[in-house]
C-alpha cells in the first residue's frame, strides 16, 4: 500500500517538481495538494503541463497534513516553521523544502530572526544525503538543503574532510530565475531578466551563506559521514551570488587557498573517492555545465589547481529544481523510508 | 528479453532523445549507438549529461545494424534511405526518424528528389500513432513524422476529417533551435538567434509542406483512421515557418475558412472526441503554450473560432524533440510491438 | 531655443525609449518625467541605464503638463485620454502613444468602451508616417499607432492601396515580452516565458485587429497619402499573436490572397515603390528578422509569393519599442514641428 | 576634412561595432571595411542591420590599408601583429582590438607565443583611458583592452593604487556569447548555450589573466595615471569565467583581502575619488547589471565590504562589445586625435 503524501505549496516550483517526482513513485500516492493562492482551482490552473493528467483541485494546508503520512512543505521561510509544527503534533513525518528547520535555534536566529517553533529542531536531520545517509534512515523531519547551498556545499565539503578549505573559501555562484521563486517581482520579468547579469545579496548578505559554513563546518569537524547535531568547526566563507538568464539552474565556482602546493590529478582523484558511493553526485575531469543536468536529480562536480596562485578551483553544477530542491526532497524521503535512493528520480539531465 | 535496438545519429538531437527514452524503456536494450563524428569516443564527449551513466563508445552504422534487432535512425534525409535499405536487407525492423520513408515516390521526388531505394517505400508506416494505429502493428518500416508537419497535421485533421478545412488552409509555426539540428550554421549562433525572430524557407519552399499536405489530403479522403497507401484527397496549404530564440518547442497557428458559420464550443467538442482515446494529445479549451510540452511527449490542442473572419483558428503545441521526434518515434516503436504505447515516455512538460 | 518636452508614464517601457531620444534630440530640452509608481524618486530609481546621466526626479502629471510645451503621452490605454483633455485644454501639443486617440470613436466602442473624450479625436492624426507625413505637419494631437498595428499595416499596405488584399487577409505575428508592458504579470516572469511560445488574444480579442481593420482600410480607400478623417472601406483581418522569449521585436507574417496569378519580383518592386520615399520602411529581398532592428526606428520589410496555393506572404519585422512606439512618435514629432524627420533617432539595429 | 579610417575584421563583432560608431562619428570617414570571408560582398551579406544604409562591398586588407589614415584592426590575434606591421610600415596609425600588442615581448610569449612584430611593441600603448588618458595623445599604436580583462582591472585598479588589494586577489566573470566571436563552434549553438551556465578556461588558463596582472602590477607600482612602459609590481590573480545564455555582456565579481578592517562607505568614495573625471566609468552604490550598459560604451563599477570574512567584493558591468572592445578603442582613438573623448559613443544601456 502507497504512503500517502501531501504538498503544501504545491503552486510553487518546488511543489510541481514534488508532485511531478511523487507522481511517478511507486510508493506514493499524492494524497493532497495544497496552495492557499489556488484553493478549490484545479491543478491545471496552477500547471499547465498537468492538463488532463492530474485530475484535482487544490486544498488548504489543513486538509492537506489531515489526508497525509508524509507531508512536504515547499512553502516560503517564516510561514513553514507553524506548519511543520502543525504536521508533526499530528504525528505526521515532514519533510521541509524551507529554511526553517535547517539550522541551530541560535545560527537560526542570526540569519533569520527568533525560531517560532524550536522544540522541532532537535528531530531535524539535515536531508543532504551525501553527507547525511546513515542519520536519514526513519527521520521525522528532514530539512531539505537550499539550492546555493547545495551546489557550495558539494564543490567544497571534499576539501573540509581533507582539511584543505584553508582560512576563508570564497564562492560566486549563479543563479537562474527559478531560484527566486514565483512571485511577481520586476527584476524577474522577462524583458528586465532577459540579457542581464545581475549579483544580489552579495558581500555576506545572502541567508544560504549561514547554511553553508555550519554545514563545511561540520564535515571539517567530523569528516564525510555527518551528524546533524554533531560538533562543528568554525567556518567562514565569502559567498556571492550572480542572478543570469536561465529559468533554471546553479553554477557554483568555489576557490579555496590550502598551506602548500597540491597536485590537481590527485585532487580530483580525492573528490571522486569522497563520492564515490553516491549516485546523485558525480565527479568528472569535464567542467560541468548546468544543461547537463537541467531538470535531473544529480549533481556534477569538478575539480581544478590553480598552480600560478595556489587556489583550488571547485565547481558543481545542479538543477535548482532537481538536486536544488524537490528531487534532492524525494532523494531523502527514499532514504527515510528504506526505498531505493532513485526511486522516482532522474539521473540525467534534458540536452538540449 | 528485451529488444535489442540501436540508432544511427546518436550525436544528433533526435539520437539523445532516443538514447534517454529506450534507456529507460523496459522492454529495450540499448546494443549499439552509432554515430561517424563521435566514432570511437565515449558517450559522453557528445552528451555531459550522460556522463558516468552510461559506458559505451560510439561504433559505426554497420556495427549498430548488426547489434540490433530494432534500428532507428536518426540520421539526415538523403543520407538515410541506403542506411535503411542496409537494415531491411538485413532483415531488421527500422523506425526512421529522417523524411525519406515518409512520401510516395513521386511526392518525395518533388520536394527532395528521385528516391534511391524505392522498394521500401511500399512497407513504410506513416508514424503517426493518431491516424495510424491500426497499421503500426507489425510493421516493418515506421516514418516518424517530422516536427512542424506533427504540429500542423493535429492541429488541422480534425477539420481535414470534418470537410471542415475549407480551399487553402494556413499555418503559421513558431519554431526553437534544435529543430535545425546539431550543426553548425551562423543562424544559429547564440549571438545570432537571441532576441530575433527570423522566418525561414517561407511560401511554400519548406519541405514539411509536401508532408503535411499528403497527410491532412488522406485525413480528408478516409477519415480518422487512416491507410497510408490509401487514397487521399488534394489539399494545399500555404505554410510558414518562423525561427524564434527558444532550444525546443513549435507552436502551430493554423487557419481555415470552412463555408457557412460555425460555433466554438461545437468545434472544440469536435476535436475532443477526435482525440478521446489518443493517450499523447490533450485538447484543451485553453491555449496551448510549448512551455507545458517541454521535454514532453505530448502534444496540447485547441481550437477558436472567429466570428468576425469566419476563420477556425487551431493551435498545437509539442516539443520537437520528444512528440515531433524521438518520443513520437518510441511510441510507435511501441505499437508495432504491442507493447503499452506510454511504455519510456513522458506525458507531463518539465515546467519552468 | 529647445522645445520643453514632458514626459507622462516615463517609468514604462515607452516612456524610457522617448527619454532616450529625447535626451539626444537637438531640439528638445525633457522638461518634465512624470511617474505615478515613482513619484518623488530619482530617475535612476526606475532606470539603471541613467544612473548618473539624468539628475532629475519624477513628478506628477500636473506638473509635467504646467512645465512642457509638447506632452509625450506613455501612460495605459483609457486613463490617457482625461491626460490628453487636460494638456490640450491647457494648450499644449500633445503625442499620445496609447490607444486612446488612434480610432474614430464608434471604433473606439466596440474595441475598448465608449470614448470619455471624443471631443479631441477630430484634431488627431494617425502618426504612421509613411501614410500621413502631410497631414502631421502642424497637428495637435498625433495618435501614435501600436507596435503590432504598425508591423502588420507595414507588411499590407502595398497590397491595400493596389486592390491586393483579397477578401480577408491573415497576419500572425511574434511579440516579445516588452509589449506587454512593464506591469508585474506571471506570465511575463523570466521562468515562466523563457523557452515558451504562447498565443494570446487570438481569433479576433486583439484590440489592435480594428485598428488595423481601419488604417488599411483607409488605404484600400485613398491610397498611400492617406488622411485619417477620410473615407474608408471596409476590411477585416484574422489577426493572432503569439508571445515568444524575446525582450523586444514583433515580426509579422501576413497573409493576402488576391484574385489571378502575380509575380513575386514584381510585387517586391510594388513594395520598393511603395515605400521609395520612407526613410524608416525598408524593403529588401531577404527575410527580414527583429535582431536587425534591435533598439532601431526602422522596420524591415519583405515579400513573397507563394505560387503554389496563390498566397502573398508579406512580412514585417520591427522593434515594438522603437519604430513600434518612442521611435515612432519621435519621427511622427519631427514632422508636426518640421524638423528632419530622424533627428534623435536611429537606422540601424543593433547586432548582436 | 574628415579622418579616413579602414577596419580590419569587419565581419566580426568588433568590426560590426566599430562601423556602427565611426559612421555617426563626425570627424571620421569610413574609407574601407576589409573582410577575408566576405570579400567582394556588400556590407548587408555580414550585417543585416545596414540593409539599405551602407553602399560598400568589403575589401582585402591591403587595399584597406592604402585608404586610410588610421586603422582599426579587430582580427584575431596572431594574425593580427603582421597586419599591424605592414600598416604601422605604411605609415598608418593603428588601434588594435586583437591581444598583440597589449603586453610586453616576455609576458605575450608566456601566454601566447613568441611574438612575430616586436619592434611596434615599444609604441603601443594601452588603450584604457582611464588609467593611461594622458599618453594616449598622439599614439601611434592603442592595444586596446580585452573585455574581460577591462571589467576586472577597472573592478581592483582602485584597491590596487590604495595598495589594497591582498596577497592574491581572485575574479571570477559571467560573460556573453559575443565574447567567444563569431566563428562556428558547438558550445556556442543557441540549443547548446541557451539554459547553460559553462565555466571555461578556469584556473589560470585564460590568456587575459595575464593582461589583468600587468595592468593592475602596473598601478600598483605607479598609481592612477599610467605609463605603459613604467614600471610594475607583481600581481597575481585567480581568474575564472563562466559562460552565460546571454548574447552580450561581462560582469566581474572581484574579491580582495587586503589587511585590517575597512569600512564600506569610505570605500566607496574611494572609488567615487578614483574614477571622479572618467565619463565612460560610472562608479554607483547600487549593484551593477549588464542590461544598464547593454549596447553602452560604459562602464558600471560597485563596490561592498564584507565584514564576516574581511573580503572586499567589487563589481563591474560592461558591455563587451562597447566598453570592452569598440567603444573603447574609438574612446581611445579620440583621445588620439585630440577630440572630444565621447564623440561617436553612447554612454546610456538599452533597457530593456
Amino acid at each position: 500500500m502507497p504512503l500517502q503524501v501531501g504538498i503544501l505549496g504545491a503552486n510553487g516550483y518546488g511543489g510541481a517538481g514534488l508532485v511531478s517526482r511523487l507522481l511517478a513513485h511507486p510508493e506514493t500516492h499524492l494524497a493532497a495538494l495544497a496552495s492557499r493562492q489556488y484553493l478549490g482551482q484545479p491543478v491545471e490552473a496552477a500547471w499547465p503541463q498537468f492538463a488532463g493528467l492530474i485530475d484535482a483541485t487544490f486544498v488548504d494546508a489543513d486538509d492537506a497534513v489531515a489526508a497525509c503520512d508524509v507531508l512536504f512543505t515547499a512553502t516560503p521561510h517564516g510561514a513553514t516553521a507553524p506548519l511543520v509544527h502543525a504536521a508533526r503534533s499530528a504525528g505526521k513525518r515532514v519533510v521541509d523544502l524551507s529554511a526553517d528547520f535547517r539550522l541551530d535555534a541560535r545560527t537560526y536566529a542570526t540569519w533569520y530572526g527568533e525560531h517560532p517553533h524550536p522544540q522541532w529542531l532537535d528531530e531535524a536531520i539535515y536531508g543532504l544525503p551525501e553527507l547525511h545517509r546513515a542519520e536519514l534512515a526513519g527521520a521525522t523531519v528532514v530539512a531539505s538543503p537550499g539550492c546555493n547551498a547545495t551546489a557550495v556545499i558539494l564543490a567544497l565539503a571534499p576539501l573540509a574532510a581533507a582539511g584543505l578549505l584553508g582560512s576563508t573559501p570564497s564562492a560566486t555562484i549563479v543563479a537562474g530565475a527559478s531560484g527566486a521563486g514565483r512571485g511577481l517581482d520586476l527584476g524577474l520579468h522577462y524583458a528586465e531578466l532577459d540579457e542581464n547579469a545581475r549579483p544580489y545579496k552579495v558581500a555576506g548578505t545572502h541567508r544560504h551563506t549561514g547554511e553553508i559554513e555550519v554545514v563545511l563546518g561540520r564535515v571539517l569537524a567530523q569528516g564525510k559521514r555527518t551528524a546533524t547535531h554533531g560538533q562543528r568547526a568554525d567556518v567562514r566563507i565569502a559567498f556571492n551570488p550572480v542572478l543570469v538568464p536561465m529559468a533554471r539552474g546553479v553554477l557554483a565556482t568555489a576557490l579555496a587557498r590550502p598551506e602548500g602546493a597540491l597536485d590537481g590529478s590527485t585532487l580530483l582523484e580525492r573528490y571522486r573517492d569522497f563520492y564515490a558511493d553516491d549516485p546523485f553526485v558525480h565527479v568528472q575531469g569535464d567542467l560541468p555545465q548546468t544543461k547537463a543536468v537541467a531538470s535531473s536529480d544529480r549533481a556534477l562536480v569538478s575539480v581544478r589547481y590553480d598552480e600560478r596562485t595556489g587556489t583550488v578551483v571547485a565547481f558543481c553544477a545542479l538543477d535548482n529544481l532537481g538536486k536544488g530542491a524537490s528531487g534532492q526532497a524525494v532523494q531523502a524521503f527514499n532514504l527515510v523510508h528504506g526505498f531505493p535512493e532513485a526511486l522516482g528520480l532522474r539521473l540525467e539531465g534534458v540536452w538540449p
